[in-house]
């Protein structure tokens, strides 16, 4: 019963499909934070759920990890093979299974990612709202309970999720929920496993639900004074009931590299970037009422789009704000944060988080998802300076507890996987040994990604194959 | 180990706070629907958090069932002590602990009713949305995953629980959640012990999110030829993306008894009750909107109510439809049903269960919150006439298969109790294992709720007291 037994036995039903070639070794064990490579033992590619049971089903009879792996975009280690093992990289499993538009919902395989399911929805009328910065897979966004710039209005993967088929620790495949809009039916299988992180289970099938593109878009940027002052307008704007369906922050910084990425000419002052989605008339005076609030707490400059390009250009600069704070820095890396705190105490937090970066001398520009009250230090280190990843990390630490002493959580969206999980104890309390019984339930031998999430004792370590 | 002598274990903490009048455990036998009564052995009424640690602790030790109680409002037998044991009635902790405007969220204790929590927010310009037909407690319906008539628009119970107090089987206190709007910190014990029943622990403590009072509202009831023409214009307005706050159907036969219980003059038609929230103009246009939509499907009558307290009136008596139609038949009980489905299928799921009661010669008016594709047979029956229970519990029968094969649930918003776990294992297959397993992870001595949700194996019943 060791991992290299495994992977023999694995080899008769998926052939070329298995790999232990060291490139696809490496390419599975990096990641885009600064966690060191860990690469698995191999790589399969199933190419169906009957597949993905039947991997996990031998990987349990020889007690070898299996870790789930979507586009590698985890920005907190999730998918790093921390005891060796079988990556399950679902690159294979990316179709659209059905499209249902009467009922605004659709059927996916995990390893679709967010553009490619968006280009597949483009001539339906609907889209899927959820949208990490990263082109995620699918999966990937499930098992992290990702979320992303709409989440203000259209919530996060929890609520954008009717249904899973799910392979457990054994190789059963079960499905959760129904494509019923609710259900009041037993515990919520479909909430547990969003989340998980492949701890609980893999995902091969997801049912989402879908909006209907609105009528009217409208987009905007304006620049304020200070942060402080873009703050209290997002605050401001939800205590009026404005609907935004975006609503989000840069700190002059991220303008900064903006305009070095993607050739804008923004001031280099604190932004706000939103977007309301409605009627004609309800979007024009959501942006009135919008304008009027920021106004009075000094923004100017405002740019609006309503031109579908322009919007579509917008959104991919600020998705890809990590990425240009990177290029802006070569070989350097990045620690990113995560916190999200009650919208009362947001102001407070951005202020003294800003703070304390500039007094640790690093480079660190600040972004979010400020209408759910979450937002994101990007902490540029020099990987040949050892002492950058230690200040890094301690402010990153200081966040995360200010976070904590102020009713947050530790991470907003980028999940827990091993960046945050020395967290886990200080926000759940004796939540997380319930965490552990659970893990212990559905996967006694720990196999399915062992280290992450739940305190080690729970997922015992495995022997590696080489 | 008896439940006789966890009682006398818990006299020195409770003192008169520990009844076993027959009166007292009588009103803690009974159920609204057609159950048999089955009281409990004693009936707790705990002050704190610490008091439901302690009960709980105490008859852990004993193996005594506990089985938390709210309102007993349950349509499915929920809280009835199926194996005896000790009911915790959560009446004496009943209060708002705080309320945060800022944050739009405050902390309750799970025995305060919704209609002493709207009164409550009443000052604050803030409302919490979810609205099922009885005065229930916050604590039941986090119990049972309620919802209501604003479930269309603002979510069900699993939309509006940021987190919860839980106290577990072994009398330990966990909080889940945090107050920030969105996390991807591990697990999801929220929604975990959402819906759960009080299977895996008791809920001590809610924090809500709550909602601005919108700028306008607008009610509105209109009336159709036929269910199926009620039926599509749903069906068309959520396709159309007109934001509906409530949209609920009612037959011709509800609206008889809305005009005997409450006195309206309504036609004795299929109808549909609305209602729109946001801005003047927004309300205004979505109003003219549906208007042109209902009215080419053929509606009538409409009647538009801007003043609250004819939208009072027009909503309490929607959620008194219950308690209307039963009024209306002196002497009898209910078999209330409650199936959800893909909206696609909701005018073929309702005429079908139409049809199929009028053959049964049954009273069964049918209304339902439609936006959610959920609705409800209210099946009358004789006591007196063991047949009519027997034809109400086959209609019924044939109505969660017609849901299930629909690809639906056997309970949108009413939960399993004993009235539905029959349907677990065909809604939900290999996944009521994983429940079973979850429960004996978390309660494995089977003592919180009994016989509820889980296979019968993982709840092992007790000795009676008397």
């Amino acid at each position: 019963m060791t991992i290299q037994s495994a992977i023999d036995a694995l080899k008769p039903l998926l052939g070329q499909r298995l790999s232990t070639s060291k490139s696809d070794l490496d390419l599975h064990g990096q990641n885009e934070s600064y966690f060191d490579p860990t690469p698995p033992d191999a790589v399969a590619y199933p190419e169906s759920t009957a597949e993905v049971s039947e991997i996990v089903r031998t990987c349990a009879e020889h007690g070898c990890p299996v870790i789930g792996w979507g586009a590698g975009t985890s920005l907190e280690g999730h998918a790093l093979a921390v005891a060796g093992g079988v990556a399950v990289d679902f690159s294979r499993m990316n179709r659209v299974l059905a499209v249902n538009p009467e009922d605004m919902d659709c059927i996916v395989q995990p390893g679709i990612t967010r553009r490619a399911l968006a280009e597949e929805l483009r001539a339906t009328g609907l889209f899927f709202s959820v949208d990490p910065g990263a082109d995620a897979t699918l999966g990937g966004m499930a098992a992290t309970r990702a979320s992303g710039t709409t989440a203000v209005r259209y919530g996060t993967m929890r609520d954008n999720v009717l249904g899973l088929e799910v392979v457990l620790a054994d190789g059963t495949v079960i499905r959760t929920g129904t494509r019923a809009r609710k259900s009041a039916s037993g515990y919520d299988l479909t909430a547990l496993f969003l989340g998980s992180e492949g701890t609980l289970g893999l995902i091969t099938e997801l049912t989402l639900k879908l909006r209907g593109q609105p009528e009217a878009i409208s987009s905007a940027v304006c620049a304020f004074p200070t942060i402080a002052d873009a703050v209290n307008t997002v605050i401001a704007t939800i205590q009026m009931g404005i609907p935004m369906a975006r609503i989000e922050f840069v700190d002059a910084e991220v303008a900064r590299c903006f305009n070095g990425h993607a050739g804008t000419d923004f001031p280099e002052a604190p932004h706000l970037m939103l977007e309301f989605h409605g009627s004609e008339t309800g979007v024009k005076e959501d942006a009135e009422r919008f304008g009027e609030v920021a106004g009075e707490l000094g923004a100017t400059g405002f740019r609006w789009s309503d031109k579908s390009e322009d919007r579509n250009r917008l959104w991919r600069m600020r998705h890809d704000a990590y990425y240009a704070i990177i290029a802006a820095h070569p070989g350097k890396r990045a620690v990113a944060t995560d916190i999200c705190v009650p919208i009362s105490r947001l102001a407070e937090a951005v202020t003294e988080t800003q703070a304390d970066i500039a007094e640790s001398g690093l480079y660190g520009p600040l972004l979010g998802h400020v209408g759910d009250g979450n937002f994101h230090a990007t902490l540029v280190v020099d990987p040949a300076k050892p002492e950058d990843l230690k200040t890094a990390k301690a402010l990153a630490h200081r966040m995360t507890e200010r976070a904590l002493a102020m009713g947050g959580t530790a991470t907003g969206e980028h999940g827990v996987g091993i960046g945050k999980k020395g967290y886990m104890e200080a926000e759940h309390g004796a939540g997380w040994a319930v965490m552990a019984r659970l893990k212990q339930a559905l996967d006694p031998q720990g196999i399915l990604n062992p280290g992450k999430i739940v305190p080690d004792s729970a997922a015992p370590s495995k022997t590696r194959a080489s």
